[in-house]
């Protein structure tokens, strides 16, 4: 099967061409180029993230799971600015053509494209070890994308969800022990938070003009409060004994616990600093969201485990390249 | 060293950041997503290519050039689609940080990008098998852009460059014995052709509401000839006697010169269908074109090389996974 029949038959279908709202896209896969018009006094935002086997994902994997992933997490950095998704485009590079393969990863990725309403409007497909590239535009009204800049002493710091469960589902995912308190069901969810996550584009968007400064938790909660942190020019104070987590990874003990709320990435929920006049209404349009401290003066992640907060100095967010 | 300073001391330069007009970039790299503003009443052009090693570039090559090259083939698509270059984006997988690759590669990339005026927004590194993800946006006027379709009876079929230099270029980067005709001059115009192509940027832009279809040959010349007829529900005729060379390529005998001109990608000159009234004034104003054949009712490329057209059944043109 030649390259254009392949990306026909698995790419080219309203299940992911029309998943999410069409006006902004002029011109979408079939061309040189795609052609995209945002709506007067919109912003386009724009996001990367290529994903490489056996680094970002572990090698097995349901191919269905893989590509709900890839394209949540690339959404996830919209969500993180605030912005609504319109459309991303796919840089598929695999060693072979395998038809279950592709079949199982073309449904994961409409799936997604259907829980995030984004619309694929692009491609390349090429031979290769196997690599995912994705491309993600949204639109946000100018001057009110949510930016790592802006978070001032005195103001909330929050969270939109609960904390570890990536890291606890990939604990499952490479056959870690699990603890017995977890039940099937808790199980089952944790994967899900794994291979499913949600962007929280809703929330975002509903923190634009209202959060002062905000991320996706994607490196780890101290790597990424110290990015909010420098991007600010503030300190972070986080209280170590009002992280949420989920019931299924308070089955695991401490410090495990403790460690994966702190330093796993790939929660991919959202922080942010909150001026606290916002933080009543937020709440009453029913929005989930955790205060775990407070912005202040100064610099740096400061944790507090109940002896006063104490300097983070060495941030365990993952990196790659880290160990060369 | 780890992710964020790699990216910090190679890529985060004003030869990067600032290489092309500014006023549509809102934020850069550095934040969760980068933000554009087309200006008013243009729309925003995206492509999106990924570059493997051994597949799209011999595995024999200097970075410099590399870095020149995977930019420049990624910004000939905002050409073929009469747009303005704008800016970019870089998906970098890299099997272990290797600082003479990185600065190598750098500077081609901001080689390109002066060449072409269009700057660096964002991007990602990854640790993996060698693989360049660039996306690259435009803006052009809404309603103007150059598509595959519009092609109609009459049209003069047109290219804006010299043909084959790109194989000729691939058999040296490849050893391949050389005619003694070929002199050092013509050698290293080759190889430039090839490592260093440059999009042709103006010429689409000069294309942009006077050309009826266009694109850029990047498959072969009969395989985008192919895919410009089936978009406009057209036949595509050419004649071989009137396909311009470079007096590099002239120094190869027949078949292999043909063969490139007609089969071999990566030349990067733009492939136009337009009407005959326009064509004065494009040359009055500076542009080499050169009419290869015409546009007639019917479907297919038609090739005449002495003995009248004949319908050209199976297009030679590269397509990844084909053996499969």
């Amino acid at each position: 099967m030649g390259e254009f029949e392949l990306i026909r038959r698995y790419f080219r279908s309203a299940a992911l061409e029309k998943a999410g709202p069409q006006a902004a896209i002029i011109q979408s896969i079939g061309d040189d180029a795609a052609l995209l018009q945002p709506a007067l006094g919109q912003q386009l935002v724009i996001s990367t993230d290529s994903l490489v086997e056996g680094v970002h994902f572990p090698l097995d994997y349901l191919p269905a799971d893989l590509g709900y992933r890839a394209l949540a997490v690339a959404v996830s950095d919209l969500a993180a600015m605030a912005a609504t998704p319109l459309a991303f485009t796919l840089a598929l590079t695999l060693p072979a053509v395998r038809e279950d393969w592709l079949a199982g990863f073309a449904e994961g990725l409409a799936a997604a494209a259907a829980d995030h309403r984004i619309s694929l409007i692009g491609g390349d497909t090429t031979r290769g070890p196997l690599n995912l590239g994705l491309t993600v535009f949204g639109q946000v009204a100018a001057g009110q994308a949510l930016r790592r800049a802006g978070a001032a002493a005195g103001d909330l710091l929050c969270v939109g969800g609960p904390l570890g469960d990536a890291g606890a589902g990939l604990a499952l995912v490479q056959s870690q022990a699990a603890p017995p308190a977890l039940d099937p069901a808790g199980r089952d969810y944790l994967l899900q938070r794994f291979w499913r996550p949600r962007a929280q584009c809703g929330l975002g968007m509903a923190l634009a003009g209202v959060a002062s400064a905000g991320l996706d938790i994607s490196d780890g909660l101290l790597a990424d409060a110290g990015h909010l942190a420098a991007a600010s020019g503030v300190a972070v104070h986080i209280r170590a004994a009002d992280l949420p987590c989920s019931a299924a990874v308070a089955c695991w003990p401490e410090p495990q616990r403790l460690n994966w709320m702190l330093g796993a990435g790939d929660d991919y929920v959202l922080l942010f600093s909150l001026p606290a006049r916002h933080r009543a209404r937020l709440e009453a349009d029913g929005w989930w969201l955790r205060v775990i401290g407070e912005v202040a003066a100064g610099e740096g992640v400061w944790l507090d485990q109940g002896q006063g907060p104490e300097r983070v100095s060495a941030l365990p967010g993952y990196q790659h390249f880290k160990e060369s």
